[in-house]
């Protein structure tokens, strides 16, 4: 039997990068789409325990090499647990989330909705992988749906570690093509914010959230943003435990 | 001059545990406070993009111990960015974010929006905490307030690494009281999720988020549900750089 594909994202059921990697993934498998019937970039790694969420058969037209598509009501991971408990006919053999519009790099991977769909997969026992075009507001993801495809077929044949998923950037247009695959690390970087504060017509403040990404290490050559840089796919192993075991030993030398 | 010291939740600023916490926390210094006007559990790291924020002064009368409160329109990650860019009157010395109704342990640290403030404050360079009250559902927080005070005082005292956040879970009504502080990871867990399929009155379906926790180390001793569970107020050292260093070097072997 083939392997089945869950395929998710957060740009929405409707976004042109989602239509790319399932079509991808349909070469190495069937296929289930559930994706969020909304944008969702951003919301981290939310989840809907408040309200029920919603499932709605998508038309076969808009994904016809697809078994099933479903519009839900909710989050990337909510898309990913629900799917996997009630809308799926069997067990995947992989989660793919993408492709992102835009990057999902450095410290930015904790907001992405891209990566918690993925996560997801990951914490419900499933070799699960997130993908982005490191470019905004690009129409054309061919190119990147290749390289997903390559990095999804690796992870099928050789399967990934329990807890591990992996993070996938990819470059655009890069002159002469793309010169590969890189392992990478998330570069340290941080954002300095700057809110923007505007005035309604009642004169009352409102706030949009601006500000400038800094890598801090710009002359490291190991990192994802170094090698979406350098004309390479990223690849970059990430986890969802957040403990820092190294600090353990010392935390305990306080005497609380 | 006192340390400012800014504090936030995810319970909404309505909440009985921020009112407990701000007031613990002006004991240590002057308290500025910016948490959701509404409940924003289980958003995870999210932060508001496409939409404006506001923050309205909040009434003198509810906290009378601090130097200002915002009821930010936003989730807590936004409450925070948004405080330090543009609300707190200086830099502050301190993020608490709590005190959480419900524990944020395991795996669920990642759905954690009590926790995403304080990851937001690490995030921005402050040093950060997070407080929860290991038991749903209790309206007395005045013992996990003092004991969240003697981890802030700490911190304040020591400071953190940079990038580096405690996770601090309180048990609730131990028999004998609280026996102390140990320092724990995470406990490996995982959810069996049930959505529950229901019928709308025109039949058609919606799904309820349930399920069933699992933890999958209920032997071991040194993980925050042990800690709880034995009765101690559990601290884990937690950051949000996701990459899994140990297997950098296996991914190079895949040959891509």
């Amino acid at each position: 039997m083939r392997p089945l594909i869950l395929v998710s994202n957060d740009d929405g059921i409707a976004a042109p990068g989602i239509r790319a990697l399932a079509e991808a993934m349909a070469e190495l498998g069937d296929v289930v789409i559930a994706a969020p019937i909304t944008e969702q970039s951003a919301v981290g790694h939310a989840i809907t325990i408040r309200e029920p969420v919603r499932a709605h058969p998508w038309p076969k037209e808009a994904f016809p090499f697809a078994e099933a598509a479903y519009a839900v009501t909710g989050t990337p991971a909510d898309c990913v647990k629900l799917a996997l408990s009630a809308l799926v006919p069997r067990r995947p053999s992989l989660v793919v989330s993408g492709i992102n519009n835009g990057p999902n790099t450095a410290v930015n991977i904790i907001y992405s909705g891209t990566v918690s769909a993925a996560t997801e997969g990951t914490m419900l026992g499933i070799d699960s992988v997130a993908f982005s075009l490191a470019e905004f507001g690009q129409t054309d993801f061919s190119e990147a749906a290749r390289w997903a495809k390559r990095v999804a077929a690796e992870v099928l044949a050789r399967g990934l570690p329990p807890g591990l998923l992996l993070n996938v950037n990819i470059p655009h247009n890069v002159e002469g093509g793309i010169r590969g695959i890189q392992t990478t690390r998330q570069a340290r970087s941080r954002w300095e914010d700057e809110y923007q504060t505007r005035h309604d017509p009642q004169n009352q403040p409102y706030y949009w959230n601006g500000g400038r990404f800094v890598n801090l290490e710009a002359d490291a050559t190991d990192t994802d943003l170094a090698a979406i840089e350098a004309g390479y796919v990223s690849v970059t192993p990430i986890h969802y435990d957040l403990t820092v075991y190294t600090y353990l030993d010392e935390l305990k030398t306080w005497g609380f």
